[in-house]
C-alpha cells in the first residue's frame, strides 16, 4: 500500500484531504489514482456513475487486523461484516486473506456460500431472522447463529431437531455500553431492538434457556456497541462488562463461554474531522484489556471474534460521477448536480453523513468553492454533500466522492428507476467488474403486464 | 369503491384508523380486506413481506381527478407522477384511465414505453438528466422535456439538431412558494436544486434562451411547490405567481405559454392526523384560481397539467408482514420485529415518517399497546414506526402497515441482501402479481468471481 502511495503521489498543498489517506492518491497529471489506475482511464473504460474499490487497501486493512490478532491473541478470528459491502468477489477476497464473515440475512448467507466461504467461519446475525433463514443456516452448516430473541431460541431449536443437528449459537447481549465516534454512554436501560440486556437480567435468562435446549450448543456471547468509534475506551469498558458477565455465568450456571464476539465499529475517514486509530491499535487495545480481565477474573480464555466491515472497505472505495449541471443561485447556494444520487448513496439523506469530494481530473487545483452536491433523483432531499469545499467545477467534470466503499453499493436502490452503478476492483493498474452494470431490461425483468 | 367498502365493512369502534379510509376495510372475521381480498388469503397465497395495491382505489382516485379536470377545465391533462410507484402494470392501468405520465429518469421512461404509454402524454423531469437520457427522450418522441438548467438547454438543443427533430419543452420555474401539509412559505430566495427562480430573473433568462433555440419548442412552464399538501391556498398562490409570470413573458418577449404544469403534492392519510382534501376539491380550487387569473390578467388560457403521484397510489397500498419476534424491554420499549424493514420501506429512516398499522387478522381487537415496529436489517435505525398504537401482537401474527402504495416499492433496496417483496394488485376478490418476487439468484446475477 505504502509503495503504491509513494509511486503515485504528487506533492501538493492543494489537496490535503487526499494526502491524509492511504488511497486514493494523485498522479503527476493531477488525476486521482486508485489501485494504480488513473481515474481518467477508469471513467473512459467503465463510464459513470461508478463504484471503484482499491484491492490493496482491502488487503492492507484485512491483514493488519488479522496479523495483529494472530500475534497478540492467537485464539481469534476476524470476521468481515458483510453488510458493509456484499458481493461474491469481496467474500472471496477476504476469505483468501484468512477472515471469516458475518452475514445478516439469507441473501448474504447465500452469496457467501456460493462465493465459497467456509461455513465454519460464518456467523449469522439479525434481530428478526425468518424461519426460512434459520433453516438455511442449518442447511449451510454455519458455525454459529447469533441468537437475538427468546422467540428465536424456540424456533431454531425445533428446526435443528428436525434437521437432526446440534447448532452452535452465540447469544447477543447488551453490556450497557453505547459508543459513537468520541462519545460513549453507560446505561442500564438499553433501548435497542437487538439482543438481551445484561443489566435487567434478560441476558442471563436467555442463556439459561439456550443452555437447556438439546439441539443448540451455546458457544459464546456477542455484543456490538456502535459504529464509527475513534477510541478504544468504550471497547475496553465493554470487554470489562462482558467478562464480568462471563464470571456471573460461571458462578450461576457453571457455564464457561468458549467464544467472545465483540462486534465491530472501528471508524474510517469520511472528512478530515475523522481520526480513526490504526487497525493494529484497535485490536491491540481490545486484546490487552481482554488479557487483563482474563487474568484478573480467572476466566478461561475465550476465542475472540471481531467483526470489522466499514473499516475494511469504507476508505477503499470511491464513487466517480459526471457533473451534469452547475447551478448557482445567487446569494443562496451553488449546486453541482451529478449523474448519481440517493439511489446509489443514501447516507446523506439517511444520516446527514459528511463526505469529502474532489474533481478527479483536477485534483491538484485549489478547492476555492463551497458547493452542494445534488443527486439526480426527483426529490429536493436528494443531496450527496452539503457545503463542501471543491475545485471550480464545470459540466462534464468527473467528481469523485471518497470513502464510499461501505454502505453505498449495499444500500443502493432503483429509486426513480435509476440504474445501480457497477462495482469495479482496482489493483496494480488493472480494473475489473466485480458487480456488472444493471440494464433497463433488469428494471422490468420482474414486471408483469396488467 | 364505496360499494366495496359497504360490502366488507364491519362496524367497530375498535379500529377507527381503518374506518376513516376508503381502503382497506375489515370483514366479519375481523380480517383486513383489500380489493375484496381477505388478507388471510393473500398471505397464504403470496407470503410475506408483500406489497398489495387496491386497483379500485387507484381507479377511483384517477377518475376523480381526470373527470373533475375534464368538467371544470377541458383543456387539461392529469399525469401520473410515476416516481411514486413505477412498474409496467401501473402505467397500463393509469393510461387506460386517460392519464398521462411524468417520468423522472431513463429507467422510468423505458418502463413507460414498453408498457405502451402514449409518448405524446409523457413529460420528462429531472434536475440532472444525462445526455443518454435526453437522447432517449428524442428517440421515444416524448411530448415534453421539462428543462431544469441552462446546461440542459444547450445539450438538448444539440441532440435535437442531431436527431433532426424539434423537441417540445417546458421550463421548470420556482414561483417562490414552498408548501408542506398546512404550512407554506413565500420566498424570493428559493434554495432548490430544481428549476429557475422567477424572483431573481433566471427563469426569464432561461425562457429567452430556450425560445431562441432552433430545435426546441417552448410549450410552457412547470412548477412543483411541495408534497403532502392539505390545503389549496399555496396552490392558488402559485397559480397567481405563475400567471403573473406569464403576463411578464408576454409583455417582455411576446411569448404566450401554451401549457401550465402545476406539478403535484396532493396529500394522503398516513395517520389520523392527516386530513387531505377530496381529489375533486384540489382540482376545482386550482382550476377556479386559474380561470380567475386568466380573466383578470387577460392571458390566453393554457392547457393545465397536474401531476399527482402519491395521492393516486399511496392509500391504495398496504404492506403485509409476518411478526418474527416480540421483545419487551421493561420500562423502556416493546419491539415488534417483522420480516421487512428499511430495505422495503425506508421512509421512517429517511423522513421519520409516521404510519398507521394494524394486525391484519385481528383488526377488530382493541389497540391496547404502544409498540415500536422494528425491521430485520442489521442496523439500530431500521425502524418502520415508533410508538404506534397496536393490538396485542404475538409471533406469527400478520402485521399490515397502511398507505404504503407510494415511495415504498419505488425506494426499495437490497440492503443486507434482503429480497425486495413482490407487488400484487387486488381487485374484485382476485389478486395477481404485477411485480414478481426476487430470488437469491437475482441477488448474485451481476456478481463476478474475483
Amino acid at each position: 500500500m505504502v509503495t503504491t502511495k509513494a509511486k503515485t503521489i504528487f506533492k501538493s498543498d492543494m489537496n490535503s484531504d487526499i494526502q491524509a489517506r492511504l488511497t486514493p492518491s494523485i498522479n503527476n497529471k493531477g488525476h486521482l489514482v486508485l489501485g494504480e489506475c488513473d481515474c481518467y482511464d477508469l471513467v473512459k473504460e467503465f463510464g459513470t456513475p461508478l463504484y471503484a474499490l482499491d484491492q490493496q487497501y482491502i488487503e492492507y486493512m484485512s491483514l493488519a487486523l488479522v496479523n495483529t490478532a494472530k500475534k497478540e491473541y492467537p485464539n481469534s478470528l476476524i470476521c468481515y461484516a458483510s453488510k458493509a459491502m456484499c458481493c461474491k468477489a469481496l467474500y472471496q477476497l477476504v476469505s483468501r486473506l484468512g477472515l471469516g464473515v458475518d452475514v445478516a440475512s439469507g441473501g448474504e448467507l447465500y452469496t457467501a456460500i456460493i462465493a465459497g466461504v467456509d461455513p465454519n467461519k460464518i456467523y449469522v446475525h439479525g434481530n428478526a431472522k425468518t424461519v426460512a433463514e434459520l433453516s438455511e443456516c442449518l442447511v449451510a452448516d454455519v458455525h454459529a447463529v447469533v441468537i437475538d430473541s427468546l422467540d428465536e431460541i424456540e424456533t431454531l431449536n425445533n428446526l435443528a431437531l428436525n434437521h437432526g443437528k446440534i447448532q452452535g449459537v452465540l447469544v447477543r447481549v447488551n453490556p450497557g455500553v453505547e459508543a459513537h465516534t468520541h462519545e460513549y454512554i453507560q446505561t442500564a436501560k438499553v433501548d435497542s431492538k437487538f439482543g438481551f440486556s445484561v443489566a435487567n437480567g434478560t441476558a442471563k435468562q436467555a442463556i439459561n434457556v439456550v443452555n437447556n435446549k438439546q439441539n443448540l450448543k451455546l458457544l459464546g456471547l456477542h455484543c456490538h456497541i456502535g459504529s464509527q468509534i475513534f477510541d478504544t475506551t468504550a471497547f475496553e469498558l465493554a470487554v470489562d462488562k462482558m467478562t464480568d458477565f462471563m464470571v456471573e455465568l460461571k458462578n450461576n450456571f457453571k457455564i464457561e463461554i468458549e467464544e467472545l464476539n465483540m462486534g465491530g465499529g472501528f471508524g474510517v475517514i469520511y472528512t478530515d474531522e475523522d481520526k480513526p486509530l490504526k487497525p493494529e491499535i484497535y485490536v491491540r487495545n481490545i486484546v490487552g484489556k481482554l488479557k487483563e480481565c482474563i487474568e484478573k477474573k480467572s476466566i478461561k480464555p475465550p476465542r475472540l471474534i471481531l467483526e470489522p466491515g466499514r473499516s475494511i472497505v469504507g476508505e477503499a472505495g470511491i464513487t466517480l460521477y459526471n457533473v451534469t449541471t452547475v447551478k448557482e443561485i445567487p446569494n443562496v447556494r451553488k449546486y453541482i448536480a451529478v449523474n448519481g444520487g440517493m439511489f446509489e448513496n443514501p447516507r446523506h439523506a439517511l444520516y446527514q453523513s459528511k463526505y469529502t469530494a474532489t474533481l478527479a481530473l483536477k485534483a491538484n487545483e485549489p478547492k476555492t468553492e463551497t458547493v452542494t452536491i445534488a443527486g439526480k433523483c426527483c426529490e429536493s432531499g436528494d443531496i450527496l454533500a452539503r457545503d463542501l469545499k471543491l475545485q471550480r467545477a464545470e459540466k462534464g467534470d468527473v467528481l469523485a466522492v471518497l470513502s464510499t466503499g461501505a454502505y453505498n453499493y449495499s444500500m443502493a436502490s432503483n429509486y426513480n428507476r435509476n440504474l445501480i452503478p457497477p462495482v469495479i476492483l482496482c489493483n496494480n493498474g488493472k480494473a475489473k467488474y466485480i458487480v456488472k452494470p444493471q440494464t433497463y431490461e433488469d428494471l422490468v425483468a420482474r414486471d408483469e403486464d396488467l
